[in-house]
């Protein structure tokens, strides 16, 4: 698919195929030339119709579900989520197979929240057998938090299996949707959780300022005096907007108005299922070609999801990621680092307001890289190879 | 002073005659029409520009400073700021005169650490001999906060005997100079303080999306454990900021780049005493102006702030603020209603992209709006008066 209106990004700017920060249409930027008052009523207007626009992403199940935006970046909204919804007596069970549940262990390190891990590695995802074996095992566990799109290495998370498994041992869900919200289908009556968050500058494309948790309503009012910081406190910043319709404390107007023109162009596409066809076509264009150099993924087809694809670095010795990522950022195209423990890698995202024939572009921007740099093949090392095989099925 | 460049805002905008977000020049805006990898390094250079051009505000005290940018509106720096700042063991007086010195107390309410209160009402400053007074009777307060401009009334507190006081009692003042940095001077060699914070979107007239906090160096590193929020820990931001020049999580990039502009044009304009000079006619022609109609500020002149004034809503009975708020809207002004607890009163903002004929404009339209109301005095009620009397010197 080629989106009718994706000229290139103007100014010369490269494109950010990086899984947040990402390349924006101009119309989501140009919403961003007018300075809004955050306590007048044309402002509040906005943030009503963010907070519906949000919610009715959630499909038929929205309804018993409230839209709470916060400031600061989606790490902010993961904390909130965390502080607001888990009593200080309670117990998370963390499923982590990357660096955003590590994150999220350690938020509840500082918030002093009992947790387990339950660990993966970097290829695998938690199935839904295994929460629910150390579920059994553990009666204090009281919320399960999964990562549903681990963008550290792409893996798209089961999280059906894992909300059925979480529901059937009478425990609360809390999904880190960062990275998948808007482009994978979210909705509450089909995959039940508690609570869920993702940030501004994601699957919606708008720029980044603001978090935002979908939570059911009984669970943002059993949220008060649970959180102890003031800031993160999601039971206040939604009995306050409730109230005034207004933000608690000033809200990034400029950004808030940009992710309006994004979330309406989203609906415009065709929705959730529009938006995830267009990445997974992306990355089935831009996974394709790169194979075709001889490039392979970190991980197997099965968990490879439509947000953010990983690369093993070639093991050819004149390949040096700093030149290809600075070729490569000439060419117009901005990539990622790796974000792994083990394997040398590379990451490039394929959301944003990006097509296929972007994807198309960077695959032979790479080819054209890969001969100014002599590096014959993109094969990775044999031993790389070896532990997908090995760790990955 | 009017400002060589300062056409009316485009799309037939209102000015922002509020304390933040404000109205922006349009250069600041047109920063934003462009998406920056948060990891690249372009946006790294922005992020070291950034921290440079802030620590030089400070003056010939800069050194031994650093300064660490933090995502969130500015209330999340105030607290980052306690929260990192003030070891679990510590205590902190709270010099209390308006909502946002409240708002620190309910900050540090919420992050269970102890303090003292020294509230002052609505009207007046808390003096140096009053903080040496109540630090000298309680030997366990380790910090001192003082709120620079308490933007609820407008009121300019004497930070100067606040920090001589603070500094003579062997104590660390914390500053929230949310509204006042950058227009109003804070040498941490002429007045000794250890942190400050301020955000994007106040007197360096940027957009809403960050703040900011000015430490001395050695707490940056004593800061270390203190934080219970891995969001706000201002430790772990500097420590990551100068080992990879990157933010923790993601920045708001395109508010940041806003701010780069905003902070040019701040040095271009002759730095903070320009910056202060241009707010402090503002505010001249604006008291003038109001006076005339009759209005009256709520504070004696000595605590006037080139930031914001409060003015007594009028006695007369035709006087109603939402039908005044809506006829200085339709011309073009948005104002602020009241942050009080006592007193009927608004607020008029002279920060931002706007000037002394701006500020002339404001007038005549409130007196056209008067005649409009049948408001024939906008006088205020003699109990108004005569509670200033007994509550302002
Ligand atoms: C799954 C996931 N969780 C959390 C985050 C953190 O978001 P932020 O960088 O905005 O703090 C990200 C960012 O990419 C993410 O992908
Ligand atoms: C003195 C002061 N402190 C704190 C704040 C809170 O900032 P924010 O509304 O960005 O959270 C403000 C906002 O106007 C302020 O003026």
């Amino acid at each position: 698919m080629t989106l009718a209106a994706l000229p290139k990004p103007k100014l010369g700017e490269p494109y950010l195929l990086t899984p947040g920060p990402l390349t924006t249409s101009a119309e989501v930027k140009e919403a961003m030339l007018r300075d809004w008052g955050s306590w007048d009523g044309d402002f509040r207007a906005m943030t009503r119709e963010l907070r519906s626009r949000i919610l009715a992403m959630l499909g038929a199940g929205a309804d018993g579900f409230d839209c709470v935006p916060i400031q600061g970046s989606g790490t902010f909204a993961v904390e909130a989520m965390l502080a607001s919804f888990v009593p200080k007596t309670g117990k998370v069970l963390v499923l982590c197979n990357g660096a955003y549940g590590k994150r999220a262990v350690t938020i509840l390190e500082y918030l002093g929240r009992a947790h387990a891990v339950l660990d993966m590695g970097d290829y695998l995802p938690p199935r839904g057998a295994d929460v629910a074996r150390v579920l059994a095992e553990d009666a204090a566990i009281t919320h399960v938090l999964a990562v549903h799109c681990e963008t550290s290495s792409g893996i798209l998370n089961p999280l059906q299996e894992i909300a059925d498994a979480t529901q059937a041992a009478g425990r609360a869900l809390l999904v880190d949707s960062m990275s998948a919200f808007g482009a994978v289908p979210l909705d509450p009556s089909v995959t039940p959780f508690e609570a869920a968050v993702s940030s501004a500058n994601k699957c919606i494309e708008g720029v980044p300022g603001f978090g935002f948790v979908v939570a059911r309503t009984a669970a943002l009012e059993a949220a008060k005096g649970n959180s102890q910081s003031l800031s993160l406190d999601l039971h206040a910043q939604w009995a306050v907007m409730e109230q005034t319709g207004q933000w608690r404390f000033t809200p990034p107007t400029h950004v808030v108005a940009a992710f309006l023109v994004a979330l309406r162009a989203h609906e415009a596409e065709g929705g959730v299922a529009a938006r995830g066809a267009r990445y997974a076509n992306n990355r089935d264009v831009l996974v394709a070609g790169m194979r075709r150099l001889g490039f392979e993924t970190l991980l197997l087809d099965d968990w490879l999801s439509p947000i953010i694809t990983t690369f093993f670095c070639p093991a050819d010795p004149n390949f040096d990621f700093t030149q290809f990522y600075d070729r490569m950022k000439a060419r117009g195209f901005i990539l990622y680092p790796g974000k792994l423990t083990r394997a040398e890698s590379f990451r490039i995202g394929h959301i944003g307001h990006v097509d296929g024939a972007v994807m198309q572009a960077v695959v032979d921007a790479a080819s054209d890289v890969l001969t100014e740099m002599n590096v014959s093949s993109a094969a990775p090392s044999t031993a790389s190879l070896a532990e997908r095989q090995a760790h990955g099925e």
